[in-house]
């Protein structure tokens, strides 16, 4: 019943808006670091990708859909993955964003974050195994000595070898700390391993030869909790100094789990050391260092969730507008008394058109608050060593902006195929469509790599005080002085009398928590977090939904009326006005909402919830 | 890998308070129509059916999920169903409702509401078959000739027959009127059927030994749209006027849809008179009729599908519930510095705790919207010849409530099963727990029978003004009552203000609807509908909790510490406290968002939706 079709559609003339128009991708391309980089290579990159999805990877998420199996201890992956991913390698896709050290074409984070939408939209789970691999290499890159980035390193990048991080536990999940998986020293500086590790992504699979797994694990005698953890290369086959492959490392597949979604990348109980013979070797040389490493590729992990959650949320909104204008059904609004009326397309009717453009508007919106976040990287690694403040106040953004991608993009990923499947109807809750697929898949993404609850946290009680509350007053500051500069603009002005509002109540209820904060009352901050995230990144993308509107606006005039880019930029100041007039007002009143800091969740007894 | 182990939960304490305590069902028992009826039958009966649900559906739910197969042109159900369909009908539950003149015991509404609950939260798959066939067979019931009613509606409301509503054809979905399906009248008085029916629920199965599809079709020569459909009674096996089986009707099944979810429950594309020997007959005498008696069926649907909802919402809150005093996780957020401070089931997180009261809030409150139009329909009947002014006022509510018991259940049923997942973390996402299957099954649930803008617009453009205004005047009458009433008590004083400016806004919102009707501002009405239901229902939930709140401060009073009703009682009281708190200032911003009448997605023309 699977049939290998692409269902994946991405929208590229949007993508280099953003990149390019919008955000000025092109002022770090042609310098340090970014010197071979330039708008030509980017777009041809963002082509070239794209059709790598479309005719290689795409027509393989249905497919894909039906699961991963466990045969004889091993993960066999669905049919044509195998072949996709060495098509995947030697095109390069995977290697865009790899430091020339190790092979790479070294590009922005920018153009690597639309290259990650086009891959993991076209195939979440597909893309997971590459992903995890770039993620754990990436680690082994930053903190590993010579020879592990020689020997491990540059085969994940290269495809040669997977990649995992084995954190979780199944009394560790969001407390990560709790985790009991033991290492012990041997005569030689390596460690046995000995412990299970849950609900790992590619924990195993048939599309390398070997897969090196980060595991975290506690030192023998090491301090409780997080602080005492530390991080291990643990290759699945042991490896010896020249790359060749050895015997079995003792670690073994205990059982993969059957999910709601993302079905195509295998979910692993994985079992260290069972017969005691699990070798692993600290990265790098340090011990005890292992949840500030891990946070590296977590950081990196979050991000590319909230690219996940874009991609699929774009994809669906993109089927659900060619189906509204290819579907007929029931005449005009104008017309709906009369019964021999011309049927229309739904995309006609008022209520599909509303929820297309609320799909647009999220889709746009969280698009570019992921792709502002990449190139805040980008100038800041340009900026370091050059104008250190400058590259502080980026790098700051980075860190602020982290939950609020991996949170809201994951949420409203799921709303917004939610919403694609209703425009569909029927048709939508069938396999014929991809959005029903989407919406499983998307389920994960406000639970893995921290649940969205775990991001909200962060931001109120990590980021928002972070470098002296430094990083959250310049977010607020640039969102103000956009303001003061457009707010008598003449077509923009009333919409952004909405951001202004929507400002001062995020602003307020920051305050609010300093407030609790100060009286120790602690327990108010999480019943608030997860509303106070949203609302700032409601507020992130008024405002640059607002940003491309004015920049739209004022290059639609220059159009000709007949150019695509006019109709092009009217959608962009479409999608900014609605966005301004339906969602920036619920900040507001949120705000008002959690000034009065319910505490009803905290009053009631355990045992009022019910009788069972 | 499914096992058949019951996951189903319900808190009947919870059930019989809001049935005999809040909405006093225990009025119209013992009198005229349910002079059998008292409230020792009605808690045996949901003892029972609650026991059945348990040991005999609710164990085949994770079971069915892996679907029906399609072989030699039949549908094969999951293994176990035949099973539990024969018990079913053994023990009666399906009967509870079913009139006396047919061998039922004529249940009020208000118990088969939630004997409904019960039987479908327990296993939605399979209870539609069953509730199918008893829909189908109330129609004939309604508007059949004595000879239908004996030889069809009895043998379905027996189980020996199932049943079905075949309306939707490829190009006519939401808008039956343009079904094609055509009848030719024979000189027997009979006709012969000749069409195409998709996404047929129960179309096929193994259950029973007859299945009687109720076709709508137009007969040669009659009016396009809805007015010339008539409504046929089509068995799938002819049979005589003794009830006996002949050969093939000519209704074959064209194919099954591979869906999202309730994958135990067949939906079928049916060919009627592919070769031209498919015979029906007119459900009653008369031709034309076809749309209102099938909407005597489709209003029992809508409820029905809001039972479902509040079905599976319940049990995903009850199971989150469970989950969360059982699963241990990090450190209390008093100590949450301290590494080895003893970890906590995950219900005393404040963030999960607030997550929990908002299911218990929203699942409550929906029980008690549903509950309360189901024993309006009862009082009606109670009530019609005795006071009919009375009985009318009973009967509008019903009418009233009707979409928003639809169309709210329905997607809070979606939202309520996503927190559910989130409660659970990563294990929510896999099969293991019911949480994932609840969500995809319930995704149907706003888009069959009406899809959920096809309610918003039943609510605002038939409902708001049917007789005159009254209904919706009366609904609004009872809230300001009781907001009179209770506005200085003196525990729930504040609450009660909350809904006194959402009921404020709910009946300026109409009267704006009222205005653009008037100013033929068509468009404008179902941009505004979907928002407008969903503020009316969180009224009427905001409402209907404190109503029940008031009830349970006053009885908690007055009950041992130490009794279990206690906590129930305070539980309660804590939902009503949280949802005005934190729900109903939502309806007051979203009157303000439509006060502004944003016109965004009517202006956006076609072509700048995307440019792909």
């Amino acid at each position: 019943m699977a049939q290998p079709i692409n269902r994946f559609k991405a929208d590229l003339r949007e993508i280099q808006f953003v990149l390019l128009e919008q955000l000025r991708l092109g002022d770090v391309l042609g310098k340090a670091p970014f010197e071979d980089w330039g708008e030509d290579e980017v777009k041809m990159v963002l082509e070239e990708t794209y059709r790598y999805a479309r005719e290689v990877s795409g027509p393989l998420n249905h497919v894909g859909d039906r699961g991963c199996r466990l045969e004889g201890g091993r993960v066999l992956t669905p049919e044509g993955f195998k072949e996709a991913w060495n098509k995947l390698y030697e095109a390069g896709w995977k290697k865009i964003s790899v430091p020339a050290e190790f092979g790479g074409q070294g590009a922005p984070a920018g153009l690597g974050a639309a290259v990650e939408e086009l891959l993991s939209g076209a195939n979440t789970s597909f893309n997971m195994y590459s992903g995890l691999a770039v993620g754990a290499a990436e680690v082994i890159a930053e903190f590993g000595t010579d020879r592990q980035k020689a020997l491990f390193a540059q085969r994940m990048f290269d495809g040669q070898w997977g990649g995992t991080m084995c954190l979780t536990e199944a009394q560790a999940g969001s407390d990560v700390g709790a985790a009991t998986t033991g290492a012990t020293k041997n005569d030689d500086g390596t460690y046995n391993i000995k412990g299970t590790k849950v609900f790992i992504s590619g924990g195993d699979h048939d599309l390398t030869e070997n897969i090196v797994h980060l595991v975290l694990a506690r030192i023998e005698g090491a301090a409780p909790g997080t602080k005492g953890l530390s991080l291990f290369i643990v290759p699945r086959l042991r490896v010896g100094d020249d790359g060749s492959l050895g015997g079995s490392n003792d670690v073994e597949v205990g059982s993969i789990e059957h999910k709601m979604g993302i079905n195509g990348s295998s979910t692993c109980v994985l079992n260290f050391g069972d017969n005691d013979r699990c070798v692993g070797e600290l990265v790098g040389a340090a011990e005890h260092q292992g949840i500030r490493q891990m946070f590296k590729m977590m950081n990196v992990a979050r991000i590319a969730v909230g690219l996940q959650g874009l991609a699929l949320a774009s994809s669906a909104y993109l089927n659900a507008l060619e189906y509204a204008k290819d579907r007929k059904q029931g005449p005009s609004v104008k017309d709906w008394k009369n019964p021999e009326a011309p049927r229309v397309p739904i995309i006609q009717h008022p209520n599909v058109r509303q929820m297309l453009l609320e799909l647009k508007a999220k889709v746009e919106g969280i698009r570019a608050l992921i792709f502002k976040l990449a190139i805040h990287q980008d100038r800041s690694r340009g900026l370091a060593g050059v104008d250190d403040d400058k590259a502080s106040y980026h790098s700051g953004q980075v860190d602020l902006l982290t939950p609020l991608v991996k949170a809201y993009s994951s949420d409203q990923a799921f709303r917004i195929c939610e919403i694609a499947i209703q425009v569909f109807g029927g048709a939508g809750y069938c396999q014929d469509h991809p959005v029903e697929q989407y919406c499983r898949d998307s389920k994960i993404f406000s639970i893995y790599e921290g649940t969205n609850s775990i991001q909200a946290l962060d931001l109120v009680a990590r980021k928002l005080g972070q470098a002296g509350g430094r990083n959250a007053q310049a977010f607020l500051g640039d969102i103000a002085k956009f303001v003061a500069t457009h707010k008598a603009h003449a077509d923009l002005g009333p919409a952004v009398a909405n951001l202004e509002k929507a400002h001062e109540a995020v602003a307020g209820t920051a305050m609010q928590f300093l407030a609790w904060f100060q009286a120790g009352e602690m327990e108010l901050v999480p019943l608030a977090a997860n509303r106070f995230l949203e609302m700032m990144s409601e507020l992130a993308l008024g405002w640059l939904l607002l940003d491309a509107a004015v920049i739209a606006v004022e290059r639609s005039g220059k159009v000709a009326a007949s150019h695509p880019d006019r109709a092009f930029y009217e959608g962009k100041r479409h999608a900014a006005v609605w966005f301004a007039a339906n969602v920036l007002p619920s900040v507001v009143g949120k705000a008002k909402v959690l000034s009065k800091a319910d505490r009803s969740p905290l009053q009631i007894p355990d045992a009022a919830f019910a009788t069972v």
